[in-house]
């Protein structure tokens, strides 16, 4: 653990517990400017996760979670009833700030059951088993990223070119992120390449955040615009990708950030091997194959628009997909915190969790 | 002619000479704001192709011959000499426009040398021949676009999907542009079909420009961002892409706008056929194959930001290809004003123009 912990030193955190005080990173300044803030009330977790300050369902569930001992903090003195009933009141609040992030209900219900559950004579004994939960929760993704990490490392080889789309970085996990998991862990062992990242459209996080927080870390990293990743690959510049997923159905289909499939076709058509990073709880086991996954569709003004202004006519119409599922076909392998699972998914995914 | 004449009357003009003046689309004002401007000066020319009022390399040709017109509007009195001094001193300072625009060289060289192998007798003669040869030079310029559409249309049936990419219209050339001009032509026979208009990062042509002039135009078409393609095709929208092109090797290897091959590779995953539309003039003989192309690597601001906002870190680095090479054996065929040239390219380019 100890070579991770070294990584970890160098990256920029998203969110941070330190002397009893919360502070999460503001992404929406990035990469203009890097504020941690001090989360001084619920009502401020709250807002912080509404407009998007912490993003990334891994971060939201840690932030959501650590949100809570920051409720509860003031209310030490008040009696364990009293403490109880105001918690299941704050959890439920914290909750309503982003009702489709599952990883925020997932991480309150589990500090609320385990305060529940808990043996303790006083509030501030309950209020203590509170913050040790949600680092316990932090920890958590902490060694699932390091995991993957790890597994992935060994796939990058020294003077590589490595492509990922959207951002699946340590900004939207707890430290070292999914599909840039492995490269940090390569890059701590002194393995040189260089990263190409999509600045993936409409919403730019390839810009904004993956470019910054590589950059950060000093990691070689290149900007592009995602329609130049064939004329990249076309020049042999990219001999890995890796990328994030949100949901991985239980045949090894994979939904993304939209321009993920794209990007699998093209290192198909190159024959570059195409790697998704996924924690285990990623992969949806009711969900038996990917055309079942709902894509949702966002608004319009995210590709009619650039900042305030206006790009594209009046009236246009426009189609704007968030996801896309890439057939298993065109993926090499999932880079999990337990092992690199190959095809045939279906089988050897049931193997590893049957 | 009568149908492509009706087309033409819906279809918004980049260039028009009305009543011995000419007028150019500010298309840097699109899609905000739908400009004619008056141009009263050479000057005023000279800037309009500088900064891009008027762009597309067939429009840039057309604009100079009628400029080198206004040039030269108010040296009617002069001597027959005094004139064609003055004609050279203007052909070349218009020529400084754009150095780099083949067609501006091309179309300026064309009317000096008419001029001066005209046999009359006063400059007021002389003014009339380069009108009479800017008027050439502008039909014929519609006439290719025409026999583009003419020989591309019957590829377009009712119901179909058509994804473009960039701006290879209107706006770029004589009215019915080039991978557009099939689209006019069949939407003029009643055909009904959707198109799919990529945003075209970095510089958004598709964004400001094709989707603007087809929703004018009355077609029915939907903005996406370049990442879409393949999701769009995936879900079995897409039958037949059309693209124009920059230049075509005399083995059929394609250049055109960056992220140009991608969306061939994508259409070849997905069964699409994939074609370019060129006028026979964009076919250079003397370039074996498209690896010999070079490929103009722009500014890095243009990645890096939007509008007035940056968008990316400091100091970030950038790829800014500006164009890609798409191999012949991705193309289904390039649709010329004269036929349709398919594969073997090599052989069947040399049987057309040998």
């Amino acid at each position: 653990m100890l070579e991770t912990t070294l990584i970890a030193d160098t990256l920029p955190r998203a969110i941070e517990w330190k002397n009893g005080e919360l502070y999460l990173l503001d992404q929406t300044q990035l990469p203009q400017a890097t504020v941690m803030e001090k989360q001084e009330t619920v009502e401020q977790v709250w807002d912080s996760i509404r407009v998007l300050k912490v993003r990334g369902a891994p971060a939201i569930g840690v932030a959501g979670a650590y949100g809570l001992c920051v409720a509860m903090k003031g209310s030490t003195d008040k009696s364990l009833n009293e403490f109880i009933e105001e918690m299941d009141k704050k959890a439920a609040y914290l909750d309503s700030s982003r009702p489709t992030a599952v990883n925020l209900g997932w991480g309150l219900r589990r500090m609320v059951k385990v305060a529940k559950a808990a043996s303790v004579s006083s509030a501030q004994d309950l209020y203590d088993v509170l913050v040790a939960e949600a680092v316990a929760i932090h920890e958590e993704d902490k060694g699932l990223c390091r995991g993957m990490g790890e597994n992935g490392a060994p796939l990058i080889k020294e003077g590589m070119g490595i492509l990922t789309h959207c951002n699946a970085g340590s900004l939207a996990t707890s430290e070292l992120g999914t599909a840039t998991a492995p490269m940090y862990v390569a890059h701590s062992q002194g393995v040189k390449f260089r990263v190409y990242a999509d600045e993936t459209r409409p919403l730019l996080q390839g810009a904004r955040l993956t470019s910054w927080e590589l950059q950060k870390s000093g990691i070689d990293v290149t900007l592009i615009t995602d329609n130049m990743a064939a004329h990249i690959m076309s020049q042999g510049l990219i001999d890995l990708v890796i990328v994030g997923t949100d949901r991985v159905a239980a045949n090894g289909d994979v939904a993304n950030k939209i321009g993920t499939m794209g990007v699998a076709i093209l290192a198909k058509h190159f024959g570059i091997p195409f790697y998704v990073a996924c924690p285990s709880s990623t992969i949806d086991h009711d969900m038996p194959e990917g055309s079942g996954i709902p894509i949702e569709e966002r608004e319009d003004h995210e590709v009619t628009e650039f900042g305030a202004r206006r790009t594209a006519p009046e009236g246009i119409k426009v189609r704007n997909p968030a996801f896309d599922v890439t057939p298993n076909e065109l993926v090499a392998g999932l880079i999990t915190e337990k092992e690199i699972i190959r095809a045939p998914y279906t089988e050897n995914i049931k193997k590893l969790f049957g």
